[in-house]
């Protein structure tokens, strides 16, 4: 092994540990539990004005905590299946700090008063949830980036995307419980300029050949996060949109779509390749999208035969992009996408927040009953109007895709400086930092 | 590849369409939510007379509703381990075809009020019940049936087991809240039946070789498969019988019947086997029944031993059946039973249910006290006694054989039509429709 | 295959066999569900003055109960990922004998009324506890041992555990929620001193160079391994510490502890390993550490912070057992740690008792408010101060370690008559009990 390599490995040693003695200083200083020992209601003083997860967990029963961290495990499990058991380790290593970090961060925002920060069971929902985000922005570069510019992107997108959520949820009042845009739209476009910005034309070849060889002996591993996705992220949605009964209608319409965009997949895949039945990795694929696509309309009116269509539609789509649009994405846009998140959280993720501002056109007292003061309180308490809600909705879209951009950009350009780039490319092959199966 | 094979990934793709696009029409006209909102009790106009699942959702808590669809994939698993990982993407098609159309027919018969079918957390338990007897009855055809036979199979399926349902909870009062009679047998036995008649010498022996070879690589699935039973099923009983107190029962005896049974494995299969220790495959074998023989039992006064005596009995039953039945079924009868469901589900399912009806005869007041309430509500508002009680779960039995029986007959004729087989059997080598790993 | 192989095949059936009907009669004898169907508070007339689990399942939601069987399971997997799937069979052999006989001798101490024991939730919970200890020391002779000699391990090491279990918790009124010393240690010392009774210099060397060949390919359910005990364990500790607001603190610092040691891992690997990424099997070693580490301090006043630096330097502290002290433990000590439980239970659960004992000196009514009722009660009453609590919770530390030193060389002592061992050597080897994959 080279010096080179030797040098990488240390410096990854040197920053995981200077990172973590900064955590406990941090968290020595400003982290304290939550008065009230936390599943009691949020304290008045603290500022919990923010819509979600919040208000979701006025009353979390601790019990729900262990779906906690569900959703962030469930896009590891999805994204192991297309790379390979080899990358689990960073990835593990990217969640373990980015929930740290996102405890401070979004406690900052949050859960701030008095000079200390409160944790209790609703940061660690809410750091899971930003802590997704960065696992769906690595599923984009995944290969490409060695671990130390990995922790350094965690390091930036807990920050940048705790702003975003901060400035939708809180200043704007947007309704967006299960994140469609606050971690799906927000996490997959981050991902893509980074890779944009990274872009290396030779590297990318070689990691998809290997991809394709590997794809029946990674079939086990989709054929568990499928089942994992299954199971658990319907109740997961049920924890982040909470309050009583308005929940039910986010598990069922989650559920609907599960079930339509997983048919869809059964549709397309024998048009589209030369294999009587799909691989299980396209399932996947096609499950993740219908769960994106519920993210901000799960909890609103769609109706069951509406969420049985969004999530079709959106499965066709998905497959559709990965035929279609991901070639072109690579040759003429020269963004790599190594585990395909523009299909399968970006783009469902930018459908489900437009089908979510139709839907908020269309609520109404009559419809939506006591869950409108649930879904969007400032409607219910008259100091905005119908068409209001829905205009701040839709133009939380663009603003998010900005954000995203804007800091997918900032951070790829940290990330080109040369001291931590681990070596030339020739040495980076000998010493991949992602350990391939 | 040939044109045969061509037309028939047409055929399936546009089957799909088809089905889903019918779906979504019919869940337009039919389906709404439930006007509850789902969590609250079942509203008097709405026909909720069916025991169970329904009586035990009367209030149920949204976050039990994640277990909701861990029976059916919990066979998934299971049936993974013998046949491997290729038949997920079909097992995963069954299933969401059937959640959509059981949603529909049992919506028909339990949720229907004023032309409208009212959807919520109890009909989707409900479906996902019915998904895992069709499950259950692709277990006895895997590998032998196309994906098109497989989707008309689960269409028929779903209609008559829920007509088996609702005729023994609804019409006859039976006691079943874990599905011995109504998902165990029937699933088991319609699926043997459809197995008979489409009866091909041939095919099968090169299936089994197969499958022995593939035995030790698949240890990894049955392991994961065994454990996942273990922890999920005895609380997917809890939410099935419910009742405060009363499902506390289910829940002792079901696991105590569980750890009997994997017991029992160890007592025969050195003896039975040339083998120091008995394969994974066969424990987990041995758990399924074990599970299955406690549906209708479980919530009854069987006592914490009883619970020890049935599951090892049933235990090592299921062991001899595997080891001496299987291959009589095979070569006498010319049934077909690819992942020995009728050891795991159908044997056990028909002990449950005598098991069922012996400790009904012994029910009295004083040793259930307020159960008798929640387990047999027509005993103990005085409209039946005990022994017509004890009659009636006796002869559902043979009714639930002789609808499974016919049913399967019926579809197995329908299956058999030509233009569903996909070719002649030479091309179906070539595009089995499930991929082998 | 031999004679011999064919006797103890017939041996292992037979003692299966004589064991179960054993239980059974036994459960007959003695065994009947608790009075108020489990759920309801412990009746008075019982003896439920145990601390834990008891008095944390005082109104145990039966939906809960699906995590009983977790920790031992997550024990089960993780040893997997070191030893292979082949080791299942036995474990899981072990697993359904010991909870049925935990539910009987801890019955004997903790439920027992008018000659019967009262079994419901909470007996399942110990139950299982316990056989999570009996799992920890398997996991020290895994290879070494044939299944006789295990089901003999088991039944010695479940009797001794409940007994020091006892002692610990109902007559000296130590606080152990999470079991650092109860479990943990007492498991891994147990375990290593029957190691060190049985040792034999040349089996070990050939089942290590299999291991380290199998590394790789062991890599699959490392990963499955760990994301299971992030999920579940911290949500395991709410269950068993409980009690409304106090479990919270316990999940969190669980949690934290857990973050923190993962990340301890890649500080050092790189350091003591010449590989750029840590393996995964040893990123779930230091999970397991960190999650040790908590069992006792979790529910105290360990602030946020202090359970990262807890969780660091147990990480860095097993880590460093592995490269150093498990080499010195083999070729000084001559006790063979087929899966390191010495520093992923022993040493850190040592660690957890200490750091245990400095929190309880500094409890105040203050700092801990209504929460010294439910962690110290006897404090809170005042019938003990908190210098006496500490000096009994650090006195049970030699306690432990005494009783499970003591346990373990007499179990290994027994386990050397010959008659129990299956054969010699040679022939060990080709009926190894335990097969490899």
């Amino acid at each position: 092994m080279s010096e080179h390599a030797a040098a990488s490995r240390l410096r990854l040693s040197g920053l995981c540990f200077l990172l973590q003695i900064l955590l406990i200083l941090l968290f020595a200083l400003l982290v304290r539990y939550s008065p009230e020992g936390s599943p009691g209601p949020c304290p008045p003083q603290l500022n919990c004005s923010r819509r979600s997860p919040d208000s979701a967990f006025q009353q979390p029963r601790i019990q729900d905590v262990h779906v906690q961290v569900l959703l962030s495990f469930g896009l590891l499990v999805a994204f192991l299946s297309r790379y390979g058991p080899g990358s689990a380790a960073i990835s593990i290593l990217i969640t373990a700090f980015s929930i740290q970090w996102a405890v401070l961060i979004q406690g900052l925002l949050y859960f701030f008063l008095n000079g200390k920060i409160y944790v209790g069971a609703r940061s660690m929902v809410s750091a899971d949830l930003c802590t997704a985000a960065v696992l769906i922005s690595t599923g984009a570069v995944l290969g490409r980036v060695n671990p130390v510019q990995m922790l350094l992107l965690a390091l930036l997108e807990v920050t940048l995307c705790t702003l975003n959520e901060y400035i939708l949820l809180t200043l704007m009042g947007v309704s967006d419980s299960g994140g469609s845009l606050t971690i799906h739209t927000f996490g997959a476009y981050f991902g893509l300029m980074v890779s944009r910005v990274l872009y290396q034309p030779h590297k990318d070849r070689r990691k998809r050949e290997e991809q394709q060889d590997k794809g029946h002996q990674m079939d086990v591993l989709a054929v568990v996060g499928t089942i994992y996705l299954w199971i658990f992220w319907p109740s997961f949605t049920s924890t982040t949109t909470a309050h009583h009964s308005a929940e039910n209608w986010a598990v069922l319409n989650t559920y609907f779509s599960l079930v339509a965009s997983t048919m869809s997949t059964f549709v397309l895949s024998p048009l589209l390749y030369e294999e009587g039945t799909p691989r299980m990795v396209q399932i996947q694929d096609a499950t993740l999208a219908g769960l994106a696509v519920m993210g901000m309309a799960g909890e609103m009116l769609l109706t069951p035969f509406g969420a049985l269509i969004a999530g079709f539609l959106v499965g066709l789509i998905s497959s559709l992009g990965f035929r279609f649009f991901t070639p072109v994405l690579h040759s003429r846009l020269k963004v790599q996408d190594t585990c395909g998140v523009h299909n399968t959280h970006g783009l469902p993720g930018v459908l489900g927040a437009l089908l979510g501002t139709l839907l908020t056109l269309l609520a109404t007292a009559d419809t939506f009953g006591y869950r409108l003061e649930l879904v969007f309180p400032l409607v219910a308490q008259g100091s905005r109007t119908v068409t209001d809600q829905a205009f701040i909705q839709l133009s939380a879209l663009p603003l998010t895709l900005l954000l995203a951009t804007l800091g997918g950009c900032f951070t790829g350009a940290v990330l080109k400086i040369k001291v931590l780039r681990c070596c030339p490319a020739a040495q980076c092959r000998e010493n991949p930092g992602l350990r391939e199966v």
